[in-house]
């Protein structure tokens, strides 16, 4: 079944024959028939501008010659669609891949350079799937909750029509009535009936799957104005019984009670009032992509929606948020299941940058971004941005602090992301994040210079690499990347947080205690988890402290913990580099052995391990050629083990990188606090070493009762400073009072620092 | 005994009595008094240049520009000349490291900017050395053979006068005879007879070291005119009896029967006719500076010793090699103990850049080096750099493929680098290289783009860092850097080559064979070892083969054993990155050992292993979001061991990196044979893997007899390469004629490619 079509020869004689229908069709409609399409991302107004200012607009140029070339090339190899049967990475579905891409830029083309080459190419390539469609099968890979026909899972076949809609858009006008009749017949209504009706336990629920199906079904509804398949896009499949309770692939709930569904559903439920997608920003990234080019269209096709105003402007506020998730280089943070290396250079980040820049408020801050990405959608919104550029609207788009609340209603936790010259520091306290969520309350994760310094492992997975397990998630993602032993949180009797049930996890989020960046010299934010061990509760306090007289400014992190019981705690810290000294006496292994049998200490090697004194446990590793330390409260009744990941992995599928592990046996109260620095550079050119010890000198703990507690830092110019932290009451206005040493103290709002000498 | 002088405060009025002092030596001088320093590196025709030349030389303007702004700051500070106390990477250490080169460069902003307040500057560090220098005892730390005064080895204290001289010669004239004399007295003289007279065991040999100490003493003889002390350092001490066999602290020989000594000696011996420097890149960039700073002083005051036309040029070839022996990144390959990183961005790279330069015959393609560099030196070789850049007279430096012959005669093998589009394959056949060679004769590393693919670990130090071990060499360099298993090479019996015995080593070299690079799509280098294990003879031939239809082109390696008993063979394989498929079944361990006791096998652990089969061994990995494969000949005899670096090192002073070993066992003769290549591209932005999977089906030997072999490579799309080899002749002119499988075949010099279909 597999057809490989040499386009170059074969078609050159369709080419012609459409060619001269197309003369006679276009003397006929230049004087009765409505040329109405396209309409939906491109509309006829913003064709008509972009040709006449080509030439003129650098990016837009550069974007178009780069698309032209890559279509050319691919024109030149022919069409070929061949019969599916693999997995991602595989032939038959990165062939699929490709081809919905280049018939949305081929469609762009034809509309652009008025060149009926490119229409001609994709409809051929249409009329092939609609050759091809109606005898397929049920894809033959079985893994997936909801199989496709050309992909392995309906969310592919959805990402298809998502693009060939658009397509199909740039060349409606351009085919005979027959023709489109052909095509929505064989390929499109039964494709989008397929996605839908067909496997409603994907098209119904509330989940990024389901944001592809409805966007898919909504666009080729718009392209064939088609009002009932557009209703069934926007609000579900009604009165479909399915069994609520059952799970995907990933672990998610298919069906939860009382959830409503469709486009607009999946818009309320997992943005928060702050735009942030409780998934997190890497699958917000792939997320966004339906929600904001079926926005489009259904701003140009239906305006009187205004869905750009729906729920407070949510979806431009999430295009903000997303760029705010990520570091110095554009990368997001990879909380969550995500991919590192993903930053807003990714394609849907172009044009969500457009979109927002054009539907939003033409934003010049948004033109620095859109110029580092250094192109633009072909469509009226990359249009807009190539003007701005062009005129040199742009501003420095400078990531500040940021406090993103998450839930539907923003009171489900949250996610803050605390910056300060060239730190950002990543605290998490959000809900559980569907089914891509980790186990990982009031877990952080820090980076300097967009490098990061102490990681958050992100997935187990290599994304669409096919001979590693099929390029989809490996089951050390569920046996390691998501236990919370795999981050930097805390780990109660070596189990994880909800005993690493999805059930109990989706049910609970942590609580946002305070964010306060008002003094960007003292940062801070504090989140509260009561439920992901019963009968314990973590206050997890944050702060980014610039004091004066300091070479750089360090990170304070104080973990309280309170219990009914007894337990034994571990707080690991994922630095990334090497050991540079540690200030007790340790001992490495000859022989290495897992830590554990389960939730991820299986994969954790130990490496070495030391008992800790009644002072600082104090760390340097050297990371990326700069030095760090980590000054940490210790008791004599403390141990550190030094592990390393990759144990029990038969596939070799996990990075081999390195842990400490503070851990505390028999305790029910307790308190965990340190300071982080980054202190020092290193030249392997000049091979100098600055700073490449420790500016601190002592951690201690100075009070802790009566909801509040104190830490001091003296540094080693012999100057101590004392941060103080009221636990239970976090309004500003309120005024405080202690007396620590028989010293009183006096402050208004929840913390001050004070500054001994 | 420690200083800090407050420059700022206490010395203005000093500069107010210099200044009065200068004018009236001045007036008086103008009528007779000869101005004959600067002289050395800097000359007075230069300086005028300069100076009529400032603002319109941007390179030069900016490298002053920064160097102002440096030794404004110092001056700010104060002088501090701390009573030595530490190793490398300590306080007194760098203090002292950090004045000499302040010295120097105020030195020449004195000259540059006519200014007496540098001068001034140079002059009270200068008396602050002299009041401190006569009292000294030999320095307190006692690790080194040579210890020193300013430093713990004399190798510092010579850097510092080679630097000292330079800034003593720039304020030369600037000072009164009796400041002079009162340095020369109590500084200069006892520290030039220090480091020579009183430690012959330094200054006498044939090393980097004694370079070192040599040019010190040169550099300030020249200044102060004094021939007898030229005279020592061109020909070292004469009539010194020292002990031959004893060793220094790298474990090389002190002094070695039959030597010359001096600057010329040290000239002589490492120095091949090539320019390469036997102890490799990363000391060959520590050496050049001495060489070429002398080399320049000696021309400029005694043109007569015409110092850059010795030996053929090998002063200015030597640059060339240097240069050549760096990755397209400028990193200079890091064989034998050389620290990753070190680039030709080294300042001792810009001094020899601009030397060779203006010394050579103004090659503009060292412009373009120097362009990247970004600076010139602030001399006469600098200004010439920078009139060039100015006029744009610059030309693309493109690394070609290179041989370079090791040894005095160039005849004590050599290295090689294969270059073909962005790859670089690295093959070392050379001497032992000195103390800080390494036990891996026909080894190689291969870099794509760059990027380390197949590494050389390189040494087990962390340069200056003073909390890994003082900042020195570690222990491991000795246990795992230098051993054979660190390397990508054939390690027998589980024992380094040579039985890692220096006194063995350094008394043999492997054999040159073959270097061809006529035709640019068959690259080929061939060496033989016969000496690293008695009784055994090692034959490896490396080609880099870009046959048509290939997409990229492959690297071959075949390597030959012959034996006259059996013995087990391992050879590793260094890559990095992560697995992505092994086409044998394998097992991972759940505990980790390591694989051996000694001779670095104590260093790995066995991750997983896995039992060959008549069949090839196919390996994928990813690196660098590139795929590649290995595939190599393989038995059902042969084992693979999956290894990791990292065991036995209590310090953590070890990269936890990857490695394969292919173990043939019970073998007298055998022959290893792969095909290394890089295939494919990842990007973790579009998610996109391109070319994952290797284009080679099948590696298989064809013919292994009468002085031939020929391996045949059958590529996915069924076509079929054989390439065939002469071990036993290597002339170009030879003609060949074999019978392969029925088939004739003929051809002229020592391997022809050949495509069967």
């Amino acid at each position: 079944m597999e057809r490989m079509l040499d386009y170059c020869s074969v078609s050159k004689m369709k080419l012609v024959k459409h060619l001269t229908i197309f003369l006679v069709v276009a003397t006929y409609s230049f004087g009765s028939m409505a040329q109405d399409h396209p309409k939906l991302i491109l509309t006829q107004e913003g064709v008509k501008e972009i040709r006449a200012k080509m030439g003129r607009l650098p990016i837009l140029d550069k974007t178009l010659a780069t698309i032209k070339e890559e279509v050319d090339t691919a024109i030149e190899q022919g069409i070929d669609v061949p019969v599916p049967k693999d997995y991602s990475g595989g032939y038959t579905h990165e062939t699929h891949k490709r081809n919905y891409r280049l018939m949305q830029k081929a469609g762009i083309l034809y509309q652009l350079l008025d060149d009926y080459t490119y229409a001609v190419y994709v409809h051929e390539m249409l009329k092939a799937y609609a050759d091809l469609y109606p005898n397929l099968p049920i894809h033959p890979k079985e893994r997936s909750y909801a199989r496709g026909k050309l992909f392995w899972q309906c969310l592919n076949d959805s990402n298809w029509l998502v693009y060939a809609s658009q397509a199909y858009d740039c060349i409606y006008d351009y085919l005979s009535k027959k023709e489109r009749k052909h095509l929505e017949k064989n390929l499109f209504r039964p494709f989008a009936d397929f996605i839908s009706i067909k496997n409603p336990q994907f098209f119904n629920r509330i989940h990024n799957h389901s944001t592809w199906g409805n966007v898919a079904v909504g666009m080729i509804a718009l392209v064939m104005e088609d009002d009932a398949l557009l209703e069934r896009a926007l609000y579900g499949i009604k009165d479909v019984e399915l069994n609520t309770g059952t799970k995907d692939n990933d672990g998610g709930f298919i069906i939860e009670e009382g959830k409503e569904a469709g486009f607009y559903a999946n818009l309320d439920e997992p943005f928060s009032p702050d735009g942030y997608y409780t998934e997190g920003p890497y699958y917000q990234r792939y997320a966004m992509y339906p929600f904001l080019i079926f926005a489009q269209a259904l701003q140009n096709v239906k305006p009187e929606l205004k869905i750009f105003e729906y729920n407070n402007n949510v979806l431009i506020k999430s295009v903000y948020a997303l760029l705010d998730l990520s570091d110095m280089d554009g990368d997001f943070f990879p909380i969550n299941d995500g991919q590192k290396g993903m930053s807003y250079y990714n394609t849907s980040l172009v044009n969500a940058v457009d979109v927002a820049y054009y539907y939003g408020n033409k934003d010049p801050k948004l033109l620095d971004i859109a110029q580092k990405q250094g192109t633009v959608v072909l469509n009226d919104a990359g249009l807009s941005v190539a003007k701005g550029l062009k005129n040199n609207q742009q501003l420095p788009y400078v990531k500040k602090s940021i406090d993103l609340r998450d839930g539907p209603n923003g009171e489900e936790g949250g996610i803050s992301v605390l910056r300060k010259d060239k730190l950002e520091l990543v605290f998490k306290y959000t809900a559980q994040g569907l089914s891509h969520g980790h186990y990982d309350k009031l877990s952080y994760s820090f980076y300097e210079n967009g490098d990061e310094v102490v990681q958050d492992y992100g997935l187990a997975r290599f994304v669409n690499i096919e001979q590693k397990g099929g390029g989809n998630y490996l089951k050390e993602n569920k046996t390691w990347a998501k236990q919370t032993v795999a981050h930097n949180t805390l780990v109660q009797d070596q189990t994880s947080h909800f005993g690493a049930k999805y059930e109990v996890g989706s049910k609970n989020h942590s609580e946002h205690y305070l964010f306060n960046i008002e003094d960007p010299k003292i940062q801070v934010v504090s989140g509260i988890e009561k439920n992901a061990y019963p009968g314990t509760k973590m206050h997890r306090t944050m702060a980014i402290i610039q004091n004066k007289g300091w070479q750089k400014p360090i990170v304070l992190d104080v973990l309280q913990v309170e219990s009914d019981r007894a337990h034994q705690y571990d707080l690991p810290f994922y630095y990334l580099g090497q050991l540079m000294t540690l200030n007790v006496p340790y001992k490495a292994e000859d022989t290495l052995r897992p830590l554990g049998g389960d939730f991820g200490y299986q994969h954790i090697y130990k490496e070495g391990s030391a008992q800790l004194t009644d002072d600082n446990l104090k760390f340097s590793w050297m990371a990326n050629n700069k030095f760090y330390t980590l000054t940490s409260l210790a008791t004599a009744k403390d141990s550190l083990i030094m592990g390393r990941v990759g144990a029990s992995d038969p596939e070799f599928n996990l990075r081999r990188d390195p842990v400490l592990i503070h851990r505390k046996n028999d305790r029910s109260n307790t308190m965990y606090a340190s300071v982080l620095e980054s202190h020092g550079t290193y030249s392997p050119v000049t091979e100098l070493a600055v700073n490449a010890t420790s500016n601190i000198k002592k951690l201690y703990k100075l009070y802790e009762q009566d909801g509040y507690w104190a830490v001091g830092i003296e540094t080693v110019d012999g100057r101590t400073t004392v941060f103080v932290f009221s636990t239970l009451n976090n309004t500003s206005d309120k005024y405080h009072s202690i007396n620590i040493e028989g010293r009183e103290l006096k402050w208004k709002g929840p913390f001050t620092l004070i500054n001994l000498n």
